[in-house]
């Protein structure tokens, strides 16, 4: 193997890669991206974690083909701080490779390319089209309430189903719900569960190649492929049964408020200053009248926020972990949003104010009546 | 104690005195700031670990006088967070405070203000002025050669020298060593020993206050007093006697090299990435005709690295630990310098290519000779 190619596209090229690249690995070839030339102008790039394998292609110019596995971490930090100019590089008969850039010489000790695993062939036939731009909003709304703990099983997924008009994403880990939905029109109803870590890298993949608009998916039974540009994405699909998530979603509500976003975040934010005790980061929300009063309280103080709402319906006292409040209305980009509960001991909706494009269920924290 | 002022403004103080607040104190009181009020427009902020004291003024709108101590991080957190709009506060009669600011109100526990210990007056007769650029590029160019190791007693300190015709600092760690020098009057000689972490924070405090040109010095036996605009600073010189620096200058050399500073930082980078083992980082520097070139090796791999210089003397082969050398190339911004070799095992000299305004001590590592 011997090529030479832009030192940005080849860096940019393993910023991308690395992500399937996991130190936890007891097995060293993980650890490591494999270099592939198969042809005079391509070279692949890929790397895997077992659940995730990421391969994207660079066009290179190559005197010879062959393959070899390099150290990703080491390879990448060489390749970063090498200047922006033609790199050469060339395998050694003992599968080191050297790296030549202007006046610097690197050898890397290499290790032979056959006991890496492959990504593996999938049949292109079906492909989904989906807009960048929408599956990036719709991890962004739902990845952050999936659970980070791997014991709790499927939860560590975020749903994605397929309906004859719609895409919908959920994601749950038994203190909040997060729901999307956006229009499309499916020609097979279909149901996956994705892991949100993997699907979280994904996301960062899209971030780095906004040149690429259109996402392609496949579907196999076991395993799914994302296509971005030059990148191709292998993930293992989560097996199980996800929740009836629609089944949970509350029927009535006693209360219905709509309130400013920003306002609400900015005041929910002041509170948790007060609420670190017992890591619970307990506020009270009291609905009164025309206002929404926010409390907390610890050994060094107390607050209260005040909020104009527009109300229709009960009164009500109710207790949160802040935390839950905040992630939802972090990830959300309205200016007003509408909130409904329905007693003090069940959760609260956050929808949009028109259409059902998201739906978020945060339990309450038991709070005395005092 | 009762005022009225703007949130930005308070915000900008709080963060500038908190620089002197400890978390590893085990005096309470020393994790507050002290608010005072004596008179009808102006708030004293202060606080103090006892090695270093700040204490800022700003201008407020007073109903009422007095003073309390409340938590440093908490009042920080509240004042940052609320919104760039007039915020009240007034003192309850159990040293809590209220913080008002449109909808926000905050109860935060606070402890009287007579327990706080008190900056010192300090006589302001001798003021010396010194330039701020000019004190923060001499801190930033001898600070970080102080040793860390708070055991090792003198050396974690900064020499500041004034001698008839210069401003001269000096720090060490007995690894390298920073000298640096500035053309300035002085009518009296003296020498202060500073701590660098705390030369450090007034590095901070002037970055932070661009607004004032000018910073005052006034020196007392034990203890000296920055004054930068509206802040005072004031803090405890460490006592002893430093080494003898100019001592410590080498006399000969055997090889001088002129080298572009930056492609000798970027050569070093890259040759660190293989030199990682065992911590120390080892760069070999072999000087060979019109060349400098760098080599490094670990069970990863090896790298060579060269570059042009422009050469008076003998050939010579050197081992560094890199970072040493890579902390210098860092804060000088000439475009070459000078290196000044004797032996492999002699400490290298860094130096302008006019002058003296600073001049670098790096200790080799042995290595061995293949």
């Amino acid at each position: 193997m011997k090529f030479s190619c832009n030192q940005q596209t080849l860096s940019k090229a393993l910023n991308t890669v690395s992500k399937a690249v996991t130190s936890r690995t007891t097995i060293p070839i993980l650890k490591g991206i494999r270099l592939e030339v198969d042809d005079k102008n391509t070279l692949k790039l890929s790397a895997s974690d077992l659940d995730l394998s990421i391969e994207r292609k660079m066009e290179i110019a190559a005197e010879e083909t062959g393959s070899v596995v390099v150290s990703a971490k080491l390879f990448s930090d060489i390749i970063r701080k090498l200047p922006n100019e033609e790199i050469q590089i060339e395998e050694m008969e003992d599968n080191n490779i050297v790296i030549k850039c202007l006046a610097s010489e690197f050898t890397v000790v290499g290790q032979p390319a056959d006991e890496f695993p492959d990504i593996g062939e999938i049949k292109e036939e079906k492909q989904i089209l989906i807009d960048k731009d929408i599956l990036k909003d719709m991890i962004k709304k739902t990845s952050f309430a999936a659970s980070i703990d791997e014991s709790k099983g499927i939860i560590v997924g975020v749903l994605i189903e397929m309906e004859e008009d719609s895409l919908n994403m959920a994601a749950l880990d038994g203190f909040r719900m997060a729901i999307t939905r956006e229009a499309m029109i499916n020609e097979e109803k279909k149901k996956i569960i994705i892991s949100a870590r993997i699907l979280n890298e994904i996301n960062k993949i899209m971030i780095e190649n906004e040149e690429n608009k259109d996402i392609f998916i496949i579907l196999e039974d076991k395993k799914a492929l994302f296509l971005i540009g030059e990148t191709k994405i292998a993930l293992r699909l989560l097996e199980g049964e996800f929740i009836k998530y629609k089944e949970i979603l509350p029927k009535e509500k006693q209360c219905k408020v709509i309130i400013n976003r920003v306002d609400l975040l900015n005041s929910i934010e002041r509170a948790s200053l007060l609420a670190k005790e017992g890591k619970n980061n307990l506020i009270k929300m009291s609905i009164f009248r025309d206002k929404m009063i926010i409390r907390s309280r610890s050994e060094e103080g107390n607050v209260k926020e005040e909020i104009f709402v527009d109300k229709d319906g009960t009164d009500l006292d109710i207790g949160f972990n802040s935390k839950y409040i905040l992630d939802v209305l972090k990830v959300v980009n309205d200016e007003e949003i509408v909130m409904e509960f329905n007693t003090s001991v069940s959760p609260c909706m956050i929808k949009p104010m028109e259409g059902n494009a998201y739906e978020y269920l945060v339990l309450p924290v038991r709070i005395s009546s005092n």
